[in-house]
């Protein structure tokens, strides 16, 4: 039940790492909508490894092949099937991960899960190659949402210890937007975008790995939209980020900050602005029980070190049920930060698409 | 669509704040559970507003009267119906509120969401009386847990600059549990309880709220439940966590400290115990690729501080489009967090037991 | 999982026979919709027992008592709660039916289902009165769908030996649809209204009980609405139609007939009437590759006899495991489709009024 | 949102007649069971068309191509994905048909319901060779169901005037089904497969189309599966065989024939036959209160003629608004019914094994 996802908009997603393909249907476009396929193919490219020293040295080059619901570069209303082939699979002998449990990573949950028959190659089901699928749904999501003026942003906030400021709320507009979305290392500090990346290299130097923060906002996203209780924009939002590999924590807003604040300061004041209603600050990340006011979208997501380390660990052999130290070799992303950011916006991206679907308030405009 | 929630479980709230009755249907439990109803009460209880310096002024008795779906103090298997009498409402004028927006409040968003339509009378729907009803059905989920050897429970970590330590996984027992299950404002450093409600006090008396956070632990979970993507136990998690009305962070083991640690630190090594494979740290909250790990699940709640305060506050109208001041009066909790821990652990029972009832793993076992 | 149904629309039912109360949430309807409580009071009187001789002697006021939802008469956009009281409930000893399956009825099935725990009086929660709170969400949806000119209306086209002809097409107008509605035993042909009737009480009077057809239409109903495949009209409807109980039949069009049909006669001719496009026949019923077409929706269900009935019948005692004999006593309707009539259109209704909620059409609108 | 199904199972299904591909990602099936990869490609050669007279001049191989899911010859416990290649599509100017209503078709529906920009080469999405990745779906759960000892079947009960007798209670055995599943045009009495046949070769040779009805019975059944209400098995069943291209009726049982019955006639009388609580008749079809009774599910669909028919139609061209003649030039099925008996297995299969997975009762087994 793990690969489907959406209330109008309905994503399945299918692949393992070293399967025959990877992909995804999408389903519940409206027919007609122009899908750019360059606009595609660059955000899909944001998520693709550089083979720089932040990247792993597996590069694929993860081009989406339409198996249906597009012609003539419009939507056609029916389910869209994008196929990402798996090339880059170095045939290596995986029998040692069926029975040891890589620290950090589901080799022994999934072997709990799926006793044992689940196909552990390369990571398998719980590679995040499995967000490369997502990634082309949310290309699209993002497409129909420019559409109608709603842009996605998002900077890396922090990497291990070298963190940056939060996005002010005069700063957030279109320019800034597509900005970020032109970066390879998008920050909102310029000189963190360099220190960033130097300490990523120097982290994989040493062996390791390290986590980070992706900020994201959306901007032009109307209010009144969501629901209170179990489908708020909090919950939705959360849901996807939470699938994500290696989130492992997400605020909206002012977030875990709110927690040592007073109503006083926390509480965002509503001004007239050229006639419109805004809020002086935005402390509650443009959600107030659980709808959308108007105000930009904000939330974070923390991202755990990679696992996979290349150094020596203590595990177990979860079989022979024997302590063991383990060397994981391969290819890895020392920091997953920098190619997790379309990713985010990809889910921000979907959910936001499918609250404005699902929506009853279009009911009175037939 | 935002009344109901689940997969195999699947619960329905209804009610507003001035409403008739507040209640819920609990569907898909199993025939024949043995529902205590002294547990069931003193587990709504905690919820209760004590009439403290902690809490609001206006105490509801709560008892959920069974509508259906009980009989002979066991399930029925067919849906369970509990309704909750709105006895204690104050009538008074609410008129102003229908075009004066309560900063941090849903008043505008909820007035663009049901263009003007919706019972503001209280709060309406997005009052946190809603909780109630979630937590009668927490407490069902409660009991059908225990009796599978899984226990819940909760401390408060942190009211506004006032904060304590996280559990240490060598404390975690049912022993503790219990103990946090039995106190009326459970910490784990027992100094820390009296200091989080003196300043509560003490923020009452300035007219003003402030936030906290609750940590929770699910204890007993086994290993193998949950699914990779769009079903990790993450997401489902945050889901139902996030609607709980004012939580506005999430986060899973170290949570966002995870973003500042390598992954030598952060990988949770596998280790014998007593034959048993366990975690010697638990970064990852018991959870791996979405999937329980057999280790206790550790998680927090970041709530932001109560908006309603009784100081003045600049705001709008937004029916007249102009910008006003406020002066809120009524009873309110000067800080949510004591009264929202049964309703974070009844989210977390939810959770746990529709994952359970969900779960594949049985079909071999027929 | 039983008691919830809907995409957009969300309803979600509770109760047994001899409960507390029955009842329904109604979710997802738009805010800010005039609901007019006679109409929804005249369309479940239609539901109710007449005590007449086609009927069944217990009756039962059934006023739906709002619980929340609805304020000044219109929706607040936020979940309608309606609860119905048990009020007539003959307390006589049940303790038999734990162990004596009555023919056709859910007594065995629903013990096997519930592993005996199930509540068994009056037929519990496989009663025919959890229709009533069918019923009151219909009648919203039959308000809803009003506003928008469509129109569902019903009669009853079989009893027993007795039929009458199926609608034709030139005759389906809403003042045909009107004048059904407010019919108490409505009939196509004027005659077959009273024989009907007289043979019900014939068959009472023989202690036996009767099966029959109704046929509905929803007049008014836009073309392009619905799907292919797994959403086609059919499915959805033939869905909410079969958890009508005593339904075991569903045919759209000229359903069956078909079979018998070649192509050339089965094919419905598309011709232009003022401008307007239309089908010369409908043997399809209005819908064509699980779309509208824009012609009215026609469609029967098969209702199977009441099995409760006044003879003796051979059956089995399944917990002593032996074969027993058995007198049923109680107040029983000979034929429940004349009451079943608004319950098939409330189905109708609900499920159009979800489709027309649900659709993706209105986003180019918005 | 038409192509995704299930609770516990879901599929979801892609693919227009003409595009790169069609297939299905299955998702839900337990890990570790065995596909024997001979018996789904045999039952999926069963949808083929032989290129005799009952079938379209279009043959295609339709081997489905497994992208992820399985390996050596097992499930994985992940999505599985299969795909299928559109090979044999033979390119010709279809642009008439963007305006030209083919009468039974769903050119015009789906024109509204895509406001034009649906893709129509060979039916699109409409196309019957959607009904391919169901049957491989359906081949699994086949597979799945066999191992716990169920079996489904099914028989041709009439094409056109041709008719035969339903399935008798005693007959239906694992012997039967087997027959069944190996016959190329299966049905009871074995004079009128040939009938059958010859009729629909004289149809063809007139350049018409005919219909018929599918009787199929799933055996094995244990009691106690299914549930009141809204997941009535029959609702699930009906659901699911109505998104079948030109099914047009469902019936349960006895179907349409218990309008006529008398109470005392309908009622299966329980008995014990060597111990076991059975039913005399099965006028019920298995199903009692939606819950299966532990006698064989035994169901009817009616399938309308092939729209398609080489013969001179009269219809309207809904862009240019005129009335036109039409000519069908093209390779279609005169009768659907043989190829679509698989389907209908299929469907049968994939519900009742999702009531299987989704059953609350092995919670106690655990």
């Amino acid at each position: 039940m793990a690969s489907s996802w959406g209330k109008h908009l309905k994503i399945s997603i299918w692949g393992e790492s070293h399967s025959e393909s990877i992909g995804v249907i999408v389903d519940g476009l409206p027919a007609g909508q122009k899908i750019d396929w360059e606009q595609v193919l660059a955000f899909m490219g944001r998520r693709r490894s550089s083979g720089a020293a932040t990247d792993t040295a597996r590069k694929e080059a993860d081009i989406p092949e339409i198996q249906s619901g597009l012609l003539n570069g419009r939507t056609c209303g029916t389910p869209i099937c994008a196929l990402i082939r798996n090339n880059n699979t170095q045939s290596k002998d995986y029998s040692l991960f069926e029975r040891i449990a890589r620290p950090g990573h589901a080799d022994y949950s999934g072997f709990l899960r799926y006793d044992g028959y689940n196909d552990i190659r390369g990571g398998g089901h719980f590679s995040g190659r499995l967000t490369a699928p997502l990634c082309f749904a949310g290309a699209l999501a993002k497409l129909l949402l420019a559409e109608k003026g709603i842009s996605v942003c998002a900077h890396i906030q922090q990497v291990g210890p070298i963190k940056e400021r939060r996005f002010s709320l005069d700063e957030l507009n279109d320019e800034l937007a597509a900005k970020l979305n032109d970066s390879f290392f998008p920050t909102l500090e310029e000189e963190k975008s360099q220190q960033m990346q130097e300490h990523i290299a120097a982290v994989r130097a040493e062996g390791d790995s390290v986590g980070g923060v992706i900020e994201c906002a959306v901007l032009g996203v109307p209010g009144g939209y969501g629901d209170p209780l179990f489908d708020s924009v909090e919950s939705q939002l959360a849901s996807l980020l939470f699938s994500i590999p290696a989130v492992k924590g997400v605020e909206f807003g002012s977030g875990f900050e709110l927690s040592s604040m007073r109503g006083s300061q926390a509480n965002d004041v509503f001004v007239l602005r050229d006639g419109d209603i805004m809020t002086e600050t935005n402390h509650n990340g443009g959600i107030l029980g659980g709808i959308t006011t108007g105000m930009p979208l904000v939330f974070r997501c923390a991202f755990k070190p990679t696992p996979s380390i290349a150094r020596e660990q203590r595990t177990v052999d979860f079989i022979n049920k024997e302590e063991v130290t383990l060397n994981i070799v391969g290819r890895h992303d020392p920091c997953i930060v920098r190619r997790a950011l379309p990713v985010v916006e990809a889910a921000a991206a979907l959910v936001l698409l499918d609250i404005l679907l699902s929506s009853d308030k279009r009911w009175d405009l037939q």
